[in-house]
């Protein structure tokens, strides 16, 4: 991932003098004295704006990685819904079906299209199967390998059509990258507590750019009542999945969400759309086979045939395709490096055979193979 | 806690201008190109060593805390016996109790001495009650509230004694603080994979001084192959709890091991025994009832009756009683401040009342209430 570096380091990196530890609940004051709650409560708070959730309404915590949110959130399901059957798309995180694993929760993959999304009509099908037990959705804000946003609202409304009233569903949001530029993005479906979701995750670490894995979880307060326990010896509650937290992670998060401001985070996520669209305009103008998601930074191509290359680049690969993430450190200029290194080395590549065909991972309008182009 | 904040910080703050991130299985190479893992190998390499594991045989990886170390090495156990019981005394962390409830595992919590180790006559007696089923124990190398150590040889006598065979039973050592301050203590008994064990874990930031919250956990080989399972898109393997992990706290931890070595940890150890021995015999000199566990470095007390007291020095408590675990920071100097401060102001909680009775939690022999001293 090209992350985005640019803090005042000058100052944050003073911070590293300090042990700074979390330790339960980020609401109570406990009894352990270096820590970073109030800059972890700020965080939350601005995450709960952004997601529409009151104050008084919402728990959540600063968790040490993307993995860590969806853990809690599918735990936090399941508690709702002992006996609830986890639903995730395919194309899922992998920690998703970890977690199915972990908590001994019966799990129904279900299809995707094309472009990555879940597919309604796949999972219409499978909630009809299961109609029974209650339903837990893993919904991806984002998928990992494509960037898929899956539909919030058909998922909402393929589980009323099927009959589940919401007190019988439980929906957790894997925002992980995207969550955080989602709301920046015009036309937009918006991830908001105002639909009946249970919690929202996204990864810190990415996009915002802190230099330590994190991430942001916010769930409703009536469901973490029921999963938490009392802890005496740290005068604190239980309701967290680790037990100490990096005290440094809120304070970096804090800062970038005050000094860039939610104008900051628009004029950046605009960027990266603007250059994501340039990098799959000047693949496919190359003659290579490249998607890009409406909603998505991630432009997804034919993998390149030289490791070599891969690992130069860093190119995380699934079976035919590469993805690249353009994040906001990610400039045109650097795209064009990519562009005329990878065009330059395809030419000998592909001097006696020919480029594969990539349709049914990109579909047929974006493959460019001799059939398709 | 007193952290052990010595590093050469001129060096390594400036690594916080990277962002490293470990993702995956540490001992396969991945194709995300700023980690660390060669410092997160070399670390637990020593670690192996220590605990007497071939390189071959063992897996393990840098956690972030001591919460996930304990989180995998029972997944791990859960793994291996699909149906075993998880035994662990009452004065287990409370993350153990986490993992039962996470993992959907029948838990039975045994009794505990007035040392705060684990009561074998009622472990025996409650593995008796189940022996149908294969038996999953947290041994712990240090209590969180007394630093109590487990006997793990007389935990594997009571298994064996009760026909428990060694594949009808899994031992994961919580060895939270005290996992690695044990190797370095004379007479104590030996936590080592020679012995029928399957997992270990330590805190890093806690005796090691770490300046971000992580853990270290080793298990074998065998056993985590079960567990994982590869993730492509990574070019690697999903064995851990958590997905992204903090590439800093291998690089703090391997400079530490380096530069202090097994001798200046030897050193280190004897010290804060020392010193902890100096506060329990202040308090008792005093006429304050406390306690201080052969094996340890943690000193519990009579509970200060004055919540500011409490707050002030950061003291946990837990029903009447209060601890304070003595790290390398923590000098003679410091103590003295403290036992002066407790001194006098406990000599106006108690002028017309009696200090309360601690018996049912040090024991008589430790109380210095009107009726024990």
């Amino acid at each position: 991932y090209p992350y985005n570096l640019d803090f005042d380091y000058g100052a944050l990196a003073q911070l590293q003098h300090f042990s700074i530890n979390n330790l339960g609940d980020p609401f109570i004051e406990s009894n352990y004295g270096v820590h970073s709650r109030q800059f972890e409560v700020g965080v939350l708070d601005w995450f709960a704006r952004l997601w529409e959730i009151e104050k008084n309404d919402y728990w959540g915590y600063i968790t040490n990685c993307g993995t860590e949110g969806n853990l809690h959130g599918i735990l936090v399901g399941r508690e709702v819904f002992p006996d609830g059957i986890l639903y995730a798309s395919r194309e899922s995180h992998y920690s998703v079906f970890k977690a199915a694993r972990m908590y001994r929760m019966e799990c129904v993959k279900v299809d995707t299209l094309i472009s990555g999304e879940i597919d309604c009509a796949d999972f219409r099908a499978k909630l009809l199967a299961n109609k029974g037990k209650p339903a837990i959705i893993n919904v991806n804000i984002g998928t990992t390998v494509k960037g898929a946003v899956d539909d919030l609202d058909l998922v909402i409304q393929t589980l009323e059509g099927c009959g589940f009233s919401r007190d019988r569903f439980y929906i957790h949001c894997d925002g992980a990258l995207f969550g955080l530029m989602m709301p920046f993005v015009k036309r937009a479906p918006k991830v908001s507590f105002k639909k009946p979701i249970g919690s929202v995750s996204v990864s810190g670490h990415k996009f915002v750019g802190c230099p330590m894995p994190c991430g942001v979880q916010i769930t409703r307060m009536e469901h973490v009542n029921a999963l938490s326990s009392n802890v005496e010896y740290l005068a604190s509650r239980d309701a967290t999945i680790m037990g100490s937290r990096n005290g440094h992670a809120p304070i970096f998060l804090w800062y970038t969400l005050n000094r860039k401001g939610y104008n900051g985070f628009a004029k950046e996520v605009q960027k990266c759309l603007r250059n994501a669209h340039y990098l799959k305009d000047q693949l496919r103008a190359a003659g290579i086979g490249a998607m890009l998601n409406e909603l998505s930074s991630t432009v997804v191509f034919e993998r390149p045939r030289d490791e070599d290359f891969v690992r130069r680049w860093q190119l995380a690969c699934e079976g035919n395709i590469a993805h690249v993430v353009v994040m906001p450190s990610v400039s045109i200029e650097k795209l064009d490096v990519f562009l005329n290194e990878l065009v330059k080395n395809r030419s000998t590549w592909y001097q006696e055979q020919q480029p594969p065909c990539i349709a049914a991972d990109i579909g047929k309008e974006n493959c460019a193979c001799p059939l398709h182009k």
